[in-house]
């Protein structure tokens, strides 16, 4: 029997209070990570990760996720040439949510064009209708997208 | 054929640029939240909602969610008392996820007993030693929880 197979799971304690990063991968074999903007403190985007996309963030300092839709590792800005570069990888109690902290090129994360994600919020007294919070986009997506 | 059954699915466009607050819940019915600190911006937690802790959010003002382990609707702060009152509720580009600006009764969200669940970080260097970046737990779990 060697090492690999002698590994038992790890408690609760030792995912919650430890001090080794023990991701726990979903069914599908990845993790919701939230990105900031390190210097504002910002949400940019929610994006995932598979063990490769941790491990090559972890490796290049380049934040990259795996596209669900597109089902492929991705390095953010690959295309748009808006790269996040990684200041820290931080993981939560349970160890199945990471959240980084990002220097972002071009200060824009999000594909529509505005500087984050999370650009509408609901509006007071009302449960559908949304307001924008950003009201003008940093780049526009048909010139940075090519394919657009 | 009644107004239900003429819905048709929405547009990109109408997903990503309109102002209908139009989630997109996934296989398992539920959406991602984020949740943050309204006064420190601090990121607390990510949660999941299904449309009924989604519903229950917007119409009590207090954080609800979907536990995926207990799978239940879930007050947050319905045991601890530190509840989660509602400032705003964000959606993000393609409305699969929320975020959600709290004010947190008794200033801790993390089970664990810390302010945020991300408490740890990866240290430089490294690619598996997590080190604290807070250093001391608000609340000591086994009295909060009565259970635990």
């Amino acid at each position: 029997m060697n090492e690999e197979n002698k590994k038992t799971a790890p408690t609760v304690f030792e995912i919650e209070e430890g001090n080794q990063l023990l991701p726990r991968f979903d069914l599908y074999e990845y993790l919701p990570c939230i990105t900031l903007d390190a210097e504002t403190g910002e949400v940019l985007m929610l994006g995932y990760m598979n063990r490769e996309a941790l491990e090559k963030t972890i490796q290049s300092g380049l934040a990259t996720y795996y596209s669900r839709s597109r089902k492929k590792i991705w390095v953010k800005g690959e295309e748009s040439g808006f790269f996040q570069h990684v200041q820290d990888i931080f993981i939560d109690d349970d160890q199945d949510t990471l959240l980084l902290k990002v220097r972002v090129d071009g200060g824009a994360s999000c594909h529509v064009g505005y500087r984050s994600c999370f650009y509408r919020r609901l509006k007071k007294g009302s449960s559908k209708e949304l307001e924008f919070t950003e009201t003008h986009k940093v780049f526009d997506p048909k010139v940075v997208y090519k394919h657009g």
